[in-house]
């Protein structure tokens, strides 16, 4: 069976491919007959040299991701793996002639079709009278010793597209640009690691590779590489690839060395998640810096893909000044990254985090304030420890049965807390204390959201004070629950509770009001909303995937929050 | 056992892949003590509102490769679809404020997780007097029913993070960005589909496909979707994805309609071939259009991943022009694409071919010259035809055996060709019409060299004529042959054979030198060449691939051309 792929037809995936992107580019063209995509604006280029490349499909973005001002003219694309018809390739560098170009280079990966069928098209159209030049790119630094064939064509290619890019758009002859990008060409190695192979559309994977293994060396084509490696860290990895890309008893190695400058590409072959490519990007600079390469740029991403291959290739480029101009220069090709035009090796990477802001004023302690705070948390902690086999068994039935542990720890917290010393006496700075801690130590959702409450709570009670603050604060805290929490009153959660006690003690901002009547109020009607979340269908949290008809028991989080707001009520009466 | 994975330890990953990318990205810092990057130019946002985004890691390129001038200011990063932790957020919160910016926004995509510890932050930053503001983006269109917790954030985020960067380059306010962004991502829908699930590193994919099913409307951690669909061609996934985030019955459908304009982002889930995301690009805009909408702008690439997933997510956002005016907006961000600032939708896609270039002057046929022309034709395709059986049986040594069948084909098909009318007399039309006959019939790489190899040699025959012409034309072709087939003489290849006659013929350029005593020599050599191979080992060519101990015939190609030449000096000698 052939593997899952997400296509019209077999024969149709390179034409649809090429189309897809040039409706997504309105720049660009599809020139009518013909799997060729070039340039809408050819006639802007009257006087400068056309850049034509192409190649089989399969290695998106690669090439027509790369046209654009200051990069390629145009390209003409192959089926999947496949070299180009030899009449399309004629019938682009026609269709620039026309537009009045000066002369035409042809950038070609150096493999036998492509060599063959840009050959012909070049040498018929040079019949034709048009002037056209061709560079053949091998970057491939995986073979030892070389072939006559020579070095494969791989992601290299995608910066020799650039610098020939940059250098017509500056207007630069043809003869010069074949000069200077073969110069280019010759001081660029490409090396790939993979830890899967790929499969042609309506075919079955090219090679298989045990779980263990990966392949080195391999091509954009899904043929085998040089050898296997057993599977290893990224950084060994990294390691493997530019040792064997830099060994000068490598024939096709490329001759980088301490002091060197260079351009790295980290490649994407295509189904490699970009969190390991990231990896990999810090494993390589690491690699280089460690080596004393100066890394001038560094691109990462995909650019030359071998369909859905689940590998990474090196790319090195030894750079100059000039070499670097080029590769900064503007470009509109779509699949060009935006890479900041600043050395990458030794600038720092890091800033130093701000240091805590500091209270504006140190906590208040002690007094009568600070013995009545630590009074009730004393009472509201003994209150948790009592309730915890009871919220746990609430909690069984609807959650994952660890409410009332949750909350114990929570207790035993502040108890950790209140034996360092007396608790701040401002209100602002106790919740704030508080909120820290349940932060820190009470965790899952509900510390998270008795945090949210307890820090939104603190705020009004800074610049209000007396009983008004304590309802501001209320209602900010339960504001801060709802917005972040994303519940509402009668979703069963410990927010009823809290809520129904809120209601009561807006009662506190009326003058003359007083506290203890209104906190009993409160309390019983936190009770009550707690028993009612009995009849609550769950619309927030963890028993929201819960039928509700299993749920005959009230929610442990409200039943708690109205159990802590008693032992307040209660400690505040013996005042 | 868990899935193969290119990493340092499960543990690192996050944060490699955060250094791995700020390492890249030179106007990136990290922010030492904690996973978060922040623009490394913060100084020169003094005035302006900071733009904080993130959440968990896994979704790269989102958010890091979308820091930059025009878009974020800094990302948080948790874990591997996991919050980020509330101190980190607040840290980032409180360096961007120490550098003097006018307040902060955090973009949050909608998970309870990301809510919470955001939401905390923002208190807490609140509770030391910084302004934050948060907005939370749910543009998911899966769920027909919208529950409490709302859409989940998917990639539609990417927009919000371009919309309220450009907002926030232009100096505006903290307060309009959010009316603004929130009234964006109240426009927008995106929903995905995959053939495959991911695996969190160290762990197994977090749910299985059969090969023949892909999952509807899923998340971006692993998380299944809304249903199972069989597979089907990129035009019905398409149809199927696009009819069910426009359904007015679906609670999360975004209200695209007929004359709706609107930026469509085809987003690569991870692991899907850009064959593949081109493919359904095109299905997309194609689905789209034949509704009557109005694509703006499209975006193609990888915005938001799910590590590996092999799958895609399509988001529509209905944009007016000041919307899409900051959609086009200036950013340096690495991951944001280029794209040209012209509708998709209304331009013309594909523009004419040029016409064939005539020829000069038509082919002069008939005459003695085109009799003699067909006599040698003739003499050579017979002695082809006769040959067949014997080239075959000497590839089968070396080849596939089939060198006899593809020279027999050429020969059927210039006889073909002659009888169609007599050939052309002038010897430059010969070798062309020759070589457009041999392209497009003969076939192989033997096809392409001979094609190759007659169109260069047709060229000196234009300007030069006589027996110098030939001498040039034999040169030009041999150099063609070379240059592009990589092979050269002593490779056991045809040029061997081909080579060999060539260096008799510069004797017909001393003045005075006749035919037919040179062309005797020529075919001699050749003979012997092709007779030479037999003790070649193979430097071009498939049989480069066999050890030369196998090889102890000779070369079949050689010998077809030795015959060939032999055919026409026979033929010349009857004259």
């Amino acid at each position: 069976m052939s593997s899952k792929k997400l296509v019209n037809s077999v024969t149709g995936c390179a034409d649809d491919a090429l189309a897809g992107l040039v409706a997504c580019s309105p720049d660009l063209q599809i020139l009518d007959g013909h799997r060729v995509a070039l340039r809408s604006d050819l006639e802007s280029l009257k006087g400068r040299v056309a850049l034509l490349s192409g190649g089989g499909s399969g290695h998106e973005p690669a090439h027509a991701g790369f046209i654009g001002k200051g990069m390629l003219t145009g390209v003409i694309a192959g089926a999947v793996f496949t070299s180009p018809a030899v009449g399309s390739i004629l019938a682009a560098i026609r269709a620039v002639a026309q537009a009045g170009t000066a002369g035409t280079l042809l950038i070609v990966k150096n493999y036998t079709g492509d060599r063959l069928n840009f050959g012909l098209a070049r040498e018929q159209a040079r019949a034709e009278g048009i002037a056209v030049e061709m560079v053949v790119i091998g970057d491939d630094s995986a073979f030892t010793s070389l072939k006559k064939a020579g070095r494969r064509g791989l992601c290299g290619t995608v910066l020799i597209h650039k610098v020939a890019g940059a250098l017509a758009e500056a207007g630069v002859g043809l003869e010069e640009i074949v000069r200077r990008v073969s110069a280019a060409a010759a001081a660029m190695g490409t090396l790939g690691a993979s830890l899967s192979s790929c499969s042609v559309p309506g075919s079955k994977p090219t090679f298989q590779l045990p779980v263990d293994e990966m392949e080195l060396g391999l091509g954009i084509h899904g043929e085998a590489g040089v050898r296997r490696l057993k599977m290893a860290t990224a950084d060994e990895v990294v390691k493997t690839m530019i040792d064997h890309m830099t060994d000068p008893s490598n024939e096709s190695h490329v001759p980088v060395k301490s002091g060197s400058s260079v351009v790295l590409v980290i490649n994407n072959l295509g189904g490699l998640s970009f969190l390991e490519l990231g990896i990999m990007a810090d494993a390589a600079v690491r690699c280089l810096e460690a080596r004393g390469v100066k890394i001038a740029r560094a691109l990462v991403g995909t650019f030359m893909s071998a369909l859905e291959m689940a590998g990474i290739s090196l790319t090195v480029l030894l750079v100059d000044d000039a070499l670097l101009t080029l590769i900064d220069a503007e470009t509109t090709a779509s699949a060009w990254p935006r890479i900041a035009r600043v050395p990458v090796t030794g600038r720092p990477r890091s800033r130093a985090a701000p240091t805590e802001k500091p209270e504006g004023t140190a906590p208040l302690t002690g007094g009568p304030g600070s013995k009545k705070a630590a009074d009730i948390l004393q009472r509201v902690c003994t209150t948790l420890l009592d309730l915890e086999d009871h919220l746990n068994a609430l909690d069984r039935a609807a959650g994952d049965g660890d409410c009332g542990t949750t909350h114990s720890r929570a207790a035993r917290a502040i108890q950790e807390w209140l034996k360092e010393g007396p608790p701040p006496s401002h209100p602002a700075q106790l919740l704030s204390g508080l909120s820290r801690i349940l932060l820190e130590k009470m965790g899952g959702s509900s510390g998270a959201l008795y945090g949210l409450f307890l820090t939104a709570a603190a705020q009004p009670l800074k610049t209000t004070p007396g009983l008004p603050g304590w309802t501001a604060a209320m209602d900010a805290g339960l504001e801060a629950m709802q917005r972040y929490g994303k519940a509402a009153p009668g979703d069963r959660t410990m927010l009823d509770a809290l809520w129904a006690a809120g209601q009561e003690l807006h009662t506190l901002k009326t003058p003359g009001a007083t506290l203890l009547p209104v906190l009993s109020r409160a309390v019983q009607s936190a009770e009550a909303a707690a028993e009612a979340t009995k009849k609550m269908e769950a619309g927030a949290g963890r028993a929201s995937y819960i039928s509700s008809a299993k749920l005959e028991q009230p929610d442990p989080g409200a039943v708690a929050a109205a159990a802590v707001l008693r032992a307040i009520l209660e400690t505040c009466q013996s005042f």
